[in-house]
């Protein structure tokens, strides 16, 4: 329903492996920048939604499925939406592809459950619910 | 049906974030960990592997269910097994719990495809299959 | 004596740790993406330098100075200049200061010496001598 | 004056590069592996000290020479002390080598500034003193 964000970066040398490409945990990285700057596409900053509002999206689950490997100093485009948002749960979509050829690299979700500095599950302030387009109930 | 290995780790002050705990990339790093001591359990090296018999099993998908957040310095318990193997792909699966509770932490597994060391699909070596569990066609 | 070169990039979550600030080997991976663009800037592509010439610039030497702890989001100028080199070594300086506010972050250099792919140091091919500000001893 | 302390670890995929060696800020990394180990053979938990006296040591400059590459799977001892103690900073000495062979990978030292947790410098606890073999003025 969101607009997707896309974002660019360049493949790190501290990226990649002995194999030559880019290590598999590393797509999780590129993962958390899509989602920073969806954050941001979408009118809110993450940091400051952490700091000012002590609300966090801890990671509940990470799927990657790895279809074409990346390398050093290619341009990748990480393109990221919503694909599910409740007020205690988000859910976030990603497509990692090159730049310069348009080759799907790899693509995958992460889902977050709301929580507290404490680390307790709490609900997200409303605030929140049209920029990842949660429907307000009290409307 | 191959015996599952379990190896310990203690974790960094690199693996935490801002949140206080582990990133969550840092797990698939720990399945990497666990992964090539039971190769090492199951009487192979993956390194000699893939330097001997130019064979390396790249990622395809990875899975992780986070359940627990881990802290600096906690030390964590790596299980890892063979979910499912025939000559072209192995899963293994996974599961890391704190070695002073036994919490679970998380959870999950990785698919790979093996290849050659130029990325192209091939069967695995017929020595590896008695290791992985793979029924030899021809016996 | 050649032109410095800044590159941006934006602090990773995954690149803070629980002090909540930037885990400090992470600065040796930003001099890094500074070296890599530097040499964009002078003129030459460090990833074709090892795929076309087979030469590698290993580490010898890292040194950083902490000054200012970045933080997560925080947008980061990187700039990086050749600071000595010669046929056998090149050195390279980097200052690394927040773009908001142009507060010194940190500054350091690494030592790098010139190996061929089986690691055995070698000569750089001389096309990078102008490049990289070497002179030229037969000119 | 302390007595060193050494410990081990074995080197993780992750941790290499396209150069199929450790990618040289990991050895900052493995430096934080060797301090903490420190830090508990000297009869204290870093882990505790952040939490209970809030106090950190943060780093305040790294430096590393590089002299033989270590590669995936090797065992590597990381040897660390105590090069330098007083009240508000302490000096951390590593030298890194092969289990195999006891071939030098890497040296270093680290040096670190005591503040609290808002940065801020301030002095050791007292109870420290004795451990990093500060002597005690009072005495």
């Amino acid at each position: 329903m969101n607009q997707p964000c896309e974002t660019r970066l360049r493949v790190r040398y501290a990226e990649t492996d002995r194999m030559g490409v880019v290590y598999y945990a590393n797509y999780l990285v590129w993962m958390e920048v899509g989602r920073v700057e969806l954050c941001k596409s979408l009118g809110f900053s993450y940091r400051d939604m952490e700091v000012d509002d002590s609300v966090q999206l801890a990671v509940a689950e990470s799927y990657c499925r790895y279809k074409s490997p990346a390398r050093f100093d290619d341009e990748v485009i990480v393109k990221t939406w919503v694909d599910e948002a409740n007020p205690r749960v988000v859910v976030f979509g990603y497509e990692m592809r090159l730049a310069e050829s348009d080759r799907v690299l790899a693509s995958g979700h992460t889902r977050h459950i709301v929580v507290n500095s404490a680390m307790q599950t709490v609900r997200l302030p409303k605030k929140y619910y049209p920029l990842l387009g949660i429907p307000d109930p009290t409307a």
